[in-house]
């Protein structure tokens, strides 16, 4: 398959170099991530030892047109950009995968491509960007992709069968939109706390006081989400959560990552988009705003 | 007037200081302060500047006992040990004026002394522990003490007059449980937030983001007082709060300060009494306990 990945982060690296194995793949990222890449090849360390050469570019020109897939893994303020740019290339056949954290990537997206083009996927992967050339895969994890109607699809079959040829552990979801609401319940608390105390994960749950915030962040989080319409109960998503964080518990989360190499923080669509549809929908946003509001405080 | 002052922070140390010009005054505080005091008296700095030999020490047995005024300046959290230790001091005609930070003091302080030895006052002075034997005079503020009664009496009369014959600009209160109020809702703001983003008050106002969750905390903090039987109006305590902020632009909140010298925060009488008495209200304390947590959870 010839596949496109948008967005040469941590994760977007990792499955790159795992489907180059079977595919046609081309990265898109930054100049210098791109530069090491063209010059040593990409380098995955930690659970998973990889050196691929890989296809790596920072302009959207510089690839085949009409991939089977397009996957995007920039970070969801960077959504409306590379939509806009890819759409150049996007051709009949191709589908996009949006691979990324937050609740308004979708909605973005469709601003710009028929819904029948978009599909959803939600990574439990950990990993980690070292330096330029040069990911660490931190975590094992899960990912689940899916049709935004929820059917099941031929191109979900094939994805699906790609991931796991490539030994990404991927099942079909029936109901991607829950899923991604699941994953942006556990990074509104996890996120924005790690970011706050520049910790680890598992020091969340090391300290029983944040492991009462932790609490109190999911059950707002949980009850906004409820009032959308999404079924999670505030006992799944805190024994959830506390899972999370304790099979992360040496790993830094995205958001303290970004925030340590001085990076754009994406809080405006994980509590952001949870503050703006739990107002519209009346009901308590205190902590999550709380949250928006401290971490964009910052000096 | 024989006044023992029981507290040598930067508060207890400049009020000292001032009343040491008409007054026999005796500090009690920490050893390395002490010491230096001894050894090379009190030095005033900043907006006072004043050298004073002034009697200090460690010990509450080595001061005059039954003093006229016994000020309280500890921080909160030491109230009970120094009410307990001054009780072989405090002599029929003391009287014991609280001139703390906190909901909780009287309340303490009434454990171990009839209410009417007691008497409580709320000041906005600006000072700054700069080194053993030296305080920096940073904002110039009002004072202002009162019977817990909220009755016109003599001694409050006396200690006005003391205070204001010292330089201390100071007037009776009618009602020092609401300006004690007043002052925690204020402070339940500007503290926690100065301590997170370790910045002068100022900063709290510099910043857009922040000033909005100036104005969602006082709300929240408002609304409990309110509950509490307190009247205040939630449009004078945003003022109030801003004025405060920008009066005191330069400085660094009492609780910053506690926090950059690695010493205990006094926020369990602040904000955690807040949510002590709006959960028992059953007011919405969610910003409160947030800050709670947040600040105890730092590493």
């Amino acid at each position: 398959m010839n596949i496109v990945i948008f967005g040469a982060g941590a994760i977007g690296s990792l499955f790159g170099a795992l489907l180059s194995k079977n595919n046609n793949v081309s990265l898109i990222g930054r100049k210098p991530h791109v530069n090491a890449i063209k010059k040593s090849g990409l380098k995955i360390r930690g659970i998973t030892k990889l050196d691929v050469a890989i296809h790596a570019t920072c302009s959207v020109n510089k690839v085949n047109s009409s991939p089977d897939f397009l996957i995007l893994t920039v970070k969801s303020y960077d959504t409306d950009n590379a939509i806009k740019q890819a759409g150049n290339i996007i051709g009949e056949n191709t589908t996009v995968l949006s691979l990324q954290n937050g609740l308004d990537n979708v909605d973005s997206i469709k601003k710009y491509l028929e819904p029948e083009k978009i599909i959803a996927g939600v990574t439990t992967y950990g990993a980690l960007f070292s330096e330029p050339g040069e990911i660490r895969h931190t975590g094992m994890g899960t990912t689940v992709i899916g049709e935004l109607n929820g059917k099941k699809t031929e191109r979900i079959d094939n994805i699906v069968r790609l991931f796991n040829q490539a030994g990404i552990k991927t099942t079909a979801s029936p109901d991607i939109t829950k899923d991604i609401w699941g994953k942006a319940v556990v990074n509104s608390c996890i996120n924005p706390l790690t970011t706050f105390f520049q910790c680890k994960n598992g020091y969340l749950l090391d300290n029983p006081i944040l492991g009462q915030l932790v609490e109190k962040i999911c059950q707002e989080s949980t009850y906004i989400a409820n009032a959308q319409g999404l079924d999670f109960s505030y006992e799944d998503v805190i024994k959830n959560t506390k899972n999370v964080i304790r099979n992360t518990s040496e790993n830094y989360s995205s958001m303290f990552q970004s925030y340590r190499m001085g990076k754009k923080i994406e809080i405006d669509s994980i509590n952001g988009k949870l503050v703006e549809v739990g107002t519209k929908k009346g009901v308590d946003v205190s902590l999550n705003e709380m949250l928006v509001y401290l971490i964009k405080g910052r000096k």
